[in-house]
């Protein structure tokens, strides 16, 4: 199959003009009627670097490269919009892998109320995803940087943290896996973490509504976003540990690796996925109330100092160093 | 160098917020002002598969990466406004070579009043820089599709044809190249159609301005994307090849390559990045004044008509194939 018979089938399945998409893909170009603000965010993932493609189904490929790009609109507090998909499709994946992997994105897409308008094929010696996604606002100053938290500002997490490292060391050493006494819903729970993360589309748009004014997504790892953010807004950031609301099965995971502090696993260990947000005092209990209407658990884990840099304080006076993930320096992010 | 400290260089080197610009790289997503719709297009280009890396300077690869995304803006005939760059950087590829593909980039954004608002790095295995580009316009009307063509709509070709091919079998071909007798020049300005095209941003608008109902740039070939031209219209296309501007050069690469027809390196070769418009009749002087003006050569080379597919007819009653290249056929595009 040929690059435009394969793009004619992946168009397919894009739908038609929906949303802010007056025309999708098939022209030179898709047409859009924007809000009076957008937030435009690009992202890839590479089969080797980001995922391994033997241990995720072409569907899991799919969506979690659109959640990626999504998770930093949720980071902004925008309302999700469009998304262009470019793949990079190697000789040995067959045109129902590739199929199957559109089919991830474009269901996704359709949960998130984002109208994929259009997209290229190309051929690559690795699988690769490249996400470019645009979410709306009425004015610039609506969406929530990481550079506007000021002293006093609480620290909130959405979520669950460490679920997707502990996942990764499950996958990576299947000895420590076996030893294990986790209960068969804890260890699919884990690798959801890490094969499917959930965009916090929702959450974002919610602390933007209650306040928050700084946010960042913790795709580094807790310690490394939460360094980004503090640089940003040229403050400083106080951790508590003991207070991060660990995902299911971590403790257990950390304990058997060898990890003095299953914090550990959250604070540097990346792909959590969730929210780091930093709202003032006096609208934390809206933020609160605002993320439990969505469903959506949410921790105070400390608070926003003058200053500079991450501090992260555990039990019995330990500190945990704020690692944070290079991708290119360590191969993977 | 790891993947935040190449991120700060590149960053280094992009311009503040600019233009419709708010919030430019370094946060989640970048924050823009868009007009009243928006034209967005995204492409890639992959090292062995549509460029070969010892065969271009770092530079050249930044330039053309975006010129074929701007391409598809010209052929909307939209204002330019913002691009977003990933680069997949392969480990042999030093941190010198990565800051000189940005500065290729950042020159011809710089030259087509382009902002640079954001992009990602991470690894790969192949040289791949995957371009977004987003233009803008008041009406989502404003932008000239493909589908508008009309019967006795007059074809025009901003430009000249063949180059690129003409520069390809050169490159390929080194005896043959240095059997002919082209002036250094010549040579030059064939290799620059090949590396270094120029999207035709200048002439789109001025084509939408003076009433093009249809447009495409030629980037698989005036044959194939004729095709595609009359298939999203529903007319038919014929095309006097005899009439068709061909680069200086081509002739003679053509004959000495064994083509009967030296049009057929414009009809099947790509990559030329001109535009292919169709214009009403009445409009036909408006446009080819206001091409003038923008100094761009326009050419008349065919008709729109009823019914279906594209006709070439060239010299003494021969017939041309509309050709059009299929990258994942064949491998490049």
């Amino acid at each position: 199959m040929g690059e435009f018979e394969l793009l004619a089938r992946l168009r397919e399945r894009l739908p038609a003009a929906a949303g802010r998409v007056r025309l999708g893909s098939g022209d030179d170009a898709a047409i859009t009627v924007p809000g009076g603000a957008t937030a435009t965010s690009v992202d890839a993932i590479v089969d080797g670097v980001h995922f391994h493609r033997e241990l995720m189904t072409p569907r899991a490929i799919g969506r979690r490269a659109l959640a990626v790009s999504l998770s930093d609109l949720a980071a902004m507090g925008a309302a999700p919009g469009e998304a262009y998909v470019v793949a990079g499709i190697p000789t040995d994946l067959d045109e129902g892998e590739a199929l199957e992997i559109l089919d991830g994105v474009a269901t996704l897409a359709s949960e998130c109320g984002v109208t994929l308008a259009g997209g290229d094929v190309t051929r690559s010696p690795a699988l690769t995803l490249t996400v470019t996604v645009v979410g709306h606002a009425e004015r610039p100053e609506d969406f929530v940087t990481r550079d506007g938290a000021r002293p006093g500002d609480a620290l909130l997490v959405t979520g669950e943290l460490g679920g997707a490292a502990a996942a990764l060391l499950l996958q990576e050493r299947p000895q420590l896996a076996e030893g294990l006494d986790l209960s068969d819903a804890t260890r699919r729970a884990l690798a959801a973490r890490l094969l499917d993360p959930a965009p916090r589309l929702e959450a974002g748009a919610a602390l933007a509504a209650a306040g928050a004014d700084a946010m960042i997504d913790i795709s580094d790892g807790l310690g490394g976003d939460a360094r980004h953010l503090a640089e940003a807004s040229g403050v400083g950031i106080h951790i508590d540990a003991t207070r991060l609301p660990l995902s299911e099965g971590v403790r257990e995971v950390a304990a058997a690796s060898g990890f003095e502090d299953p914090a550990e696993l959250a604070v540097s260990g990346g792909e959590d996925y969730e929210l780091l947000a930093c709202v003032p005092a006096a609208s934390v209990a809206a933020a609160g109330a605002a993320l439990a209407a969505a469903g959506t658990r949410i921790t105070r884990v400390g608070v926003v100092v003058a200053g500079a840099g991450v501090e992260i304080s555990s039990s019995g006076g330990r500190r945990l160093p704020p690692g944070g993930y290079d991708q290119l320096a360590h191969g993977r992010s």
